[in-house]
């Protein structure tokens, strides 16, 4: 950045790795593990995954990388929208930002991709300007099908909650929420990358045929499971869990201090699938993120007069900014959730840190506009704000409350660890913490029962693994049950698009590459295995209704290492 | 705490160790390195050195002790004040709180030693008051004559800029002021502990005949000595370095951005002293913070009409809330420093912190009234006054401010390292990070010069070994240059108290061995050698007026390694 020079390079020793495999590798390669992540070392990187820019349904998923500023560790954070496969089909898998702008520099830069190459643009007139109108006047700029990565005012500001907002077709948000990245990209002064799509695109294969066919046995699948993809992901995206969640007892509500909510009917998916559907207007189920995806899981949420409020209400919104601050409406929980998106922050650091403000007394629990105004503080940037959309660490601290439910500086997502154990292992052993994305169990609770001291280490590292090797690929989390039949599936994509041969164990052998890698650079970056921990408290209180502690032994724990 | 018991036990196999001696062997077996400092199973440890309570000029030293919750590794803090003499005669070497009090329990605490016994008192009219109304009201109540080491209102709100007040004979302030131990204490829920004389002491030699040839040698010298301590310790106590650290460029001023303040003459060690004498009241120099010291270099400064105002401003306090924030008036310095100590902060982080404030826009350079106001907001426990109140790592991340003047999460003392090298290893390398007192190498300018690239791993590592010896003994840093001219003291006062024979190599190791267990307890704990290093504008933004960067090399950082 201190130059402003734009320049390119072949994909090189990181042709085939995607996503969280590229990240590994070149943060391993480029980026000094002690370096501070809002300093002039670290890198900003935004790229797609192996199959970005292709037809393959729900692949285009993009990845954000760098240090993290919240767990000070290596951080890959991933968004749905249309940018990554925008990208792609211009033929760029990843760009970097590096350095810092000059110290008297006040700019703020637009990266621009177009068909006649890379350049930056100064656009002052974004600074602090929301994610929403951000969007809109750059589709306005650069044409309503542009692809847009941005950031929000906090993430401009450095605020380590902020995460990195990418916008889908009609301009929704989406988010590459976790680490603080937004402050990372703030650290930049690049308020945002637009990508003017290609005329044509310059995807390369090495062999389409197999490819293709890899594609149509995969599409195949997803056809045959339409049925209850429209039955679930479509009418529900994530948040058909918010019941059964709730029933098992992991739904963080008041702050962690209880696992289920008492109000769970009125902002579970079935009353939003109900509210969309008897309101209409622009309430709408079964939308797509990005061009291309058959599974379409993102919803709008309208208000009374059918007039959108947010998209897309999601599991962890419900849990974290809703029962986790007893918030018992829907119109109340999609009005902050779309605040919160607006100012660039990541709804569960953001939930998280709200949930300990109301329990320092800075708002109310249940008190919707308690809660907005701190959404206020945040905006006008006061010192309550600041504190706030640092996340949960520094509420916590600033607020001198002990108890605070987060990993290695990241607040939890919405899985209470004392009832979904095996998610207890994945917070604590993993190098990004408090990140369910890393390995959530909560799919495999009728083999490992949640509240098992049992297997929950295995079951971790299982599911560790392969999230490491889907994560190369670019796919969607929707995608993973119907891949994880057919794991040949992946081997045949990396055959077809950049001919490395590999058998299905070199696959996952590569996935486990890719989370050595990312162990190694933390423990480099100072993040000994000693902070491979959960917060005490949960070893010690209760949560009802299940009134379980964490309780697996450090030998349980420790089989959740992947390295 | 939880059971509110208090139990005696012999000092057994720490038998021989005091300060930080003793803290390092009791943190290694009885403090798990991954506790949470604030949580139940960080331990707050009171303690004194080996000369505690014998009449040996000097060697009074209060340490505190625990993990910290600003460097999340082991800490030792050190005092003067008459506690530890009071204890020690007791026959009392440390006192130690362990647990939390129950989650429901708003009680405030206060440990009384009297020669009835060891008791918990509640004392809930003292909680959040300021510390010198504390220590009068404990006076008041326990006699003129009790020790005192007591919190300020900021460590029970728990915030990590806290230190632990210990009172001297007319209850002026003194502290035992780094690592955020008054938050430890807090966290505890412990006031005070209030120590009755005995009536008679117990302090007991192994050979009080070798014990007292020691002593007597050693005050030989310190009377030898009288004219210089006269013209320099009791005039000036530490303030007499201003003028020279200002001359050599490495005194931070505006936020650590200077290294030399235009106004030093205004608040430099002769004005000081000119003030003192010209305006007489209250205004003293000369003072004994503890009984028996000789040195006797504790000031009281008085206002204009002599009424006295704060005791006492050393060269930390004119550095750190004097010049670092272009305060050119020792009226204004001393109003600022009277409430720091009132509210029970560390100075030094403190004074950072509103350094960095200031560089945020929320105070003025130069402007009194405006850190006046920032300490309201930090005694109404405002946001903003938490903020400022948990250090400058807190206070830099909130306000977005990335360059900030401090090592493994404390605060720089008043040695800006890009100007006196020797201290930017000392901070990057010893275990309590931006801590001056584990090697000051200000004392060996003339050998070492401090712009040098050569020789200064090796002077921290030299100074190091020297602080870790003198600090088990409970000795103050003032009688450092005399007792190294003669080692052999260290060890007959080490036999002639418990019978420990050993060379004076030996002796070195010992303490050698205390860093040592120091380092080894900071990588249980997750701190990484990683982290050991300076901030990185510091090897990038030269410090005028010298205008020199941090440019040691790794292997030159790596001399001053002890372990």
């Amino acid at each position: 950045m201190e130059t402003k020079e734009v320049s390119t390079e072949d994909a090189g020793v990181y042709n085939g790795y995607g996503s969280r495999g590229f990240i590994a590798r070149f943060m391993t390669s480029e980026v000094s593990p002690t370096c501070e992540p809002l300093g002039i070392h670290n890198k900003f990187i935004i790229c797609t995954g192996l199959l970005g820019g292709t037809a393959v349904s729900s692949s285009g998923r993009l990845s954000i990388g760098g240090k993290s500023p919240l767990t000070n560790g290596i951080k890959e954070a991933s968004s749905g929208g249309t940018a990554a496969n925008d990208l792609a089909r211009h033929g760029i898998r990843a760009i970097i930002i590096e350095r810092l702008p000059a110290s008297d520099d006040r700019g703020t830069y637009v990266v621009v991709v177009s068909d006649e190459g890379v350049r930056l643009e100064t656009m002052n007139e974004l600074q602090y300007m929301g994610a929403r109108n951000t969007i809109k006047a750059l589709r306005q700029r650069f044409g309503e099908k542009a692809g847009v990565i941005c950031n929000g005012p906090t993430g401009e500001r450095l605020m380590r909650g902020a995460g990195v907002v990418c916008a889908s077709p009609h301009g929704e948000m989406r988010f590459a929420a976790r680490g603080g990245m937004g402050a990372v990209m703030g650290s930049k002064q690049v308020k945002a990358v637009v990508i003017i799509p290609a005329a044509s695109s310059k995807v390369e294969y090495f062999d389409k045929a197999v490819f293709t066919e890899a594609a149509k046995e995969y599409h195949q699948m997803l056809v045959d499971a339409m049925p209850t993809i429209k039955k679930s992901n479509q009418l529900y995206g994530t948040t058909g869990m918010f019941k059964i969640v709730n029933e098992l007892g992991l739904c963080p509500t008041r702050n962690f201090t209880l696992g289920a909510f008492d109000q769970h009917k009125e902002i579970g998916g079935e009353k939003l699938v109900e509210l969309i559907q008897a309101r209409g207007g622009d309430g709408k189920t079964g939308q797509a993120c990005m061009n291309g995806c058959m599974i379409k899981c993102m919803s709008i949420f309208p208000d009374k007069d059918g007039k959108a409020v947010c998209s897309t209400v999601q599991y962890e919104n419900l849990s974290l900014i809703g029962s986790n601050l007893c918030l018992g409406s829907l119109d109340e929980i999609a009005r902050l959730n779309d605040k919160v998106n607006d100012l660039g922050l990541d709804t569960i650091e953001t939930g998280a840190a709200l949930g300990v403000a109301a329990e320092a007394g800075a708002a109310e629990f249940g008190d919707i506009d308690s809660f907005m105004k701190l959404m206020d503080e945040i905006e006008a940037a006061t010192p309550l704000g600041r504190v706030i959309g640092n996340g949960v660490k520094t509420t916590g601290e600033v607020f001198g409350i002990k108890d605070l439910p987060m990993s290695k500086g990241q607040a939890f997502p919405g899985y209470d660890p004392r009832a979904l154990k095996g998610n207890g292992v994945t917070f604590a052993m993993t190098p990004m913490g408090g990140d369910h994305t890393l390995g959530n169990c909560y799919g495999a609770r009728a083999t490992v029962p949640p509240l098992s001291c049992e297997g929950q280490g295995d079951l971790s590292r299982k599911t560790q693994l392969q999230m490491a090797g889907l994560e190369n690929m670019g796919f969607c989390i929707f995608a993973r049950s119907y891949l994880f039949k057919k794991p040949e599936l992946f081997t045949k994509f990396t055959y077809g698009m950049c001919g490395t041969q590999m058998t299905v164990d070199e696959f996952w052998e590569q996935g486990h590459e890719t989370a050595r890698l990312e162990y190694e650079y933390n423990v480099k970056a100072g993040i000994a295995p000693a902070q491979d921990k959960l917060p005490e408290y949960m070893y010690r209180v209760p949560l009802p209704p299940t009134n379980h502690v964490f309780d697996l032994t450090d030998e349980e724990l420790q089989k959740g290492r992947l390295c």
